[in-house]
């Protein structure tokens, strides 16, 4: 074993990122060591990267980032029970407490408390990472180590997408980032009958219509209004996943929304949203919810089962692979948004 | 059975109805004739009353008003096949059309096409209504008719209460006008383990207290906030009932919500709401759920039940009872808030 | 307008049906005619061939039996408000009452006075068929004759399917006749992430396959139990769909029940089943719930999707077709189980 | 603290218990030592004192017995976070494994590994307790210490009722033992407009009367069958919680349901029981679902509410308390039935 490690980290309070060399950190009796194979870059990391308002207040400087990887277990705490070494593992991202009434309810995905991989603790764009042993997920070895590395935001569009029951009905995905793209895939093979992509970036828009989305809309161009209530009969969408954060995707979402539908919010706005709660929400019987993080572990158990029988094409999703030295390309690419995921070869 | 009979009508553009001597009207081949005994003022009587801008938009003139009632059959329509002379009824005022989307999946209260009585067709505010037999609701005889004329807004707040499944939770309402007051012991009744009503008028506020809030709050005065928190040990109450349209209730709702609570709107806000999308539903896991009308009949058979049993106190919130001739009387204390449910005692 | 058309008719209380002719029939007020373009067989119609005790106790002969078609409205009743002449329709078989608790709470499915087409009034194998105007179903032109006249079956295959939310989950299948194959054919399309199909009959073992089963086991060869663990990893499935009606794959769908899972009762045994209530049920937390017909209309509106964008292979399950006088083949065929469904050609 | 207690032990695989002299049991650092107040007997306690084929099949002797209990925590493992010496406690008796499938979707009562207190380890019918921090209760210091042991079983019971959606609804309970009393006086609190309850018992079924059944019947004598009929107008209930584990009230139960109805199963019958799948299930739309155990800690925060609010009338169940010493009356009082709750009273 080595004694230090290579590793991408927030060293100072302005944008950008540095290519380190740091110690390779020690486990406690209840953690493991993971020799890094993949990792994949998430939106919050070029948050951090741009070092806006949420990650300057949150995080602690220097800090290794990343979260979303796959790897090897290479060495097992003395108090852990149920993860060898060898074990071909990711990881939930979030640290839950155990003792508030979220984690006691069994709804893990409202801790109080949690703590995240790469933003309170050391993350994943290194060489090794530590984790809480009861984070690890196991993967099954026929998932490769650039699509087991995304399996956490794919997490995420699963519980929007489980959580919104699309199955037989017609569905509005409003914003075709990464989330979006997963979102996409998977409404389709859960049997969404008709759904609608909505996305400016032609890139992107293209990667939609790779995943499955029937009709791809350009909200600059098309006037998407009249295109789904003519998809629909008139009646409007059923389900609508909102997934770009922007305030005028939420408004044109609820105008679209058939009486009784579901509208499920998972683009974060930066302001307050001026809602229609007559009209859009209460005489059409409306449901929103909000979705942030996973439900754990039932999503992994979820995605696993997609990956492992093939049931997605989340190939056509992860658009690049740079070695981990070339991690600006990456946040370059995403930067512009000329990308779907972004994946770092660790090892 | 007399030609002509007295009855409440909206005559002239402007503020205010007028008592008047109307030809008792002509049932077609699947309506009733119904002699009523008893009627109630609803909130949206008062919106007819002041002709604001719904009112003026909707309705034709002259317009008998009124849509809440009991009575008793006295003549029935030759393919009528369910109802008989002499059923002691009252009636769901919205008639579903059947055809569209809502009326075909089993949900009315989704119908795009709904006629509202007192404000699509004749009302009830007189001696003789008209009423299509499958919109007619056949009341227990151990329900006095003041009591079965209130059982459709009744209706409106056990919707609201079911559909928020509050059964050993904690409950915060907003607003405590007759759909609060309602809410409020429907609430109570079906297991909330804590109630907090939160409203600005004393006679109302005295009345939450009678139907079973443990808490009634000043929203001018009383710290709502530090007191819902310290209440339910800083985690905030598991559900909210939006029963006013104010937007601050509605913010402050979505406050005060727990980590995967449920937020219902009833209560019309007459302007868009700036919410917090991202703290307080996204990161929230929030669900908000609009609310308006009725189950047909699901809602019919609970209230139903309810009062059968003798199991909600809701003649504490029947404050007034005037004979038909003193509507204003009636329209007069809506207007200052100074009642619960005012009752007309027709015949 | 002939006078006279062709029907297939029970005439006598034995085995057999026969092609007669018959006066076409006329509609009342809120009917319509409909003229026959393809019909399909049903097990029901099986029945009634067989004359078993079920028929033989409800049918008053002679009857013309067939409750699955479509064709083209000929003819409207003047107090028909939603149906035109030239609509291309098919028709929910059970004419429910409308007045009784299931009706009246949106629940059509558990009428209690519901009539059936072809067995409780004059069916569809013939030429013309005289049906309710609220029971008419307006297909979607872009449906052919054949696949439109089963998609009542398919509903009812859609309704266990749905009701039993298999999106993500490993699904047991035990029984491959149309029903079976039908709801192979949805969960797969739904999202089931494993589909395990169990059926004796190699003809229909090979329809399952082909309509994207992922396991097809046959109970009188495999080891069921073994195979299914370990497709699950030792947990079980989380959903069982019985259509067979068989006691053995009752008693084995519970078995390999996972923890809290969900077992959908569709076939119907012939004789009372026991059951392990404190290990199959209980300490597994276990889901058991009947479904018989169709959620109307809500489950035709999700079948017309599924077939208008083509997303499921109905084409496989049709295995055939043949002129309305050759039904004593197809008879046969359901007899021996040599079929999927099988589609009478009527004009 | 003194080096040896009293205790209630099984020491021999024979029928009866003894009360012992044992040293006080040690913590590991994962748990707590609690010095208990209360304990409460369970219908497991006693198929272990008659040591039935479960308890002899499981139970490694000498066993010390007991899982219902509070009382005050006074030594605390060194890796122990949320809880404090001194704490007003109870716990949750089944120890989860944290690894299993259930333990990781968050619904740890589908554990497969779990472990009971006074059955796989050392019970709390002693002075000390040794139990797993993370089964640790704190009990507001408004419940009375008797009342405090009880919150186990009363979890089953509001277990069974919330996940039976009882609010508004009509409720018949077979079987007055403790669970179907706590169950009676829950479904009540919780909204159920009708609760008829079943109990052979006299003792039983005047205490049924007590906490709020409206109407009692016994199974022996009473026509059930016509008088559930006659309160329900011929519709049957809408839930039925099936407390005794008796094949007729399980056939019986099925036979009252109304379409579309709920029946839970939480009695064990000891055989299988025949159940008449196509009548009783399949055309009734019937849900069948079994129950045992608690969600952790969901039932905890809602019995704990329940108990703090003083909403169910608890005091009425618990029949009886006992010193320590006298634990044979208490064994003697269940055997007879001649009880609802038996408290041992320890210090």
């Amino acid at each position: 074993m080595p004694k230090t490690m290579r590793a991408i980290a927030k060293l100072k309070p302005q944008e950008g990122v540095n290519l380190i060399e740091w110690k390779v950190p020690k486990i406690r009796p209840k953690e493991v060591l993971v020799k890094v194979k993949c990792a994949s870059i998430c939106g919050t990391d070029l948050h951090i990267y741009h070092w806006d308002h949420w990650s300057s207040s949150r995080i602690k400087l220097p800090q290794i980032i990343g979260h979303e990887f796959s790897g090897y277990v290479i060495e097992v705490g003395k108090d852990v029970e149920d993860v060898k070494e060898g074990d071909y593992v990711s990881a939930e991202s979030h640290e839950t407490c155990g003792f508030c009434y979220g984690c006691r309810i069994g709804m893990r995905v409202y801790c109080k408390n949690y703590k995240i991989l790469g933003v309170d603790r050391s993350g994943c764009f290194a060489d090794y990472v530590v984790i809480r042993a009861d984070t690890v997920w196991k993967n099954d070895k026929s998932i490769p180590p650039e699509v087991a590395s995304v399996q956490e935001p794919l997490g995420n569009a699963m519980y929007v997408v489980s959580d919104s029951n699309v199955t037989t009905k017609s569905v509005l995905i409003t914003g075709c980032g990464p989330f979006g793209l997963f979102a996409t895939a998977i409404a389709k093979r859960c049997g969404a009958t008709l759904v609608v992509a909505v996305e400016p970036n032609p890139y992107r828009r293209k990667l939609a219509k790779k995943v499955g989305a029937d009709f791809i809309l350009n909200p600059m161009k098309d006037d998407v209004e009249s295109t789904v209530q003519k998809l629909t009969d008139g009646e409007g969408v059923q389900v609508v996943l909102e997934m770009s954060g922007q305030p005028q995707a939420i408004k044109q979402g609820l105008k679209l929304l058939r009486h009784g539908g579901r509208l499920t919010l998972f683009g974060l706005p930066s302001d307050e949203v001026p809602i229609d709660i007559a009209e859009g929400v209460i005489f059409k019987g409306a449901h929103l919810v909000g979705i942030s993080g996973r439900k754990i572990f039932e999503t992994w158990y979820q995605v696993s089962e997609l990956l492992k029988r093939k049931l997605i094409p989340v190939e056509n999703i992860i658009t690049h692979k740079f070695p981990l030295e070339d991690f600006q390309k990456g946040f370059d690419l995403m930067k512009k948004g000329e990308c779907g995921k972004v994946v770092l070869e660790v090892s």
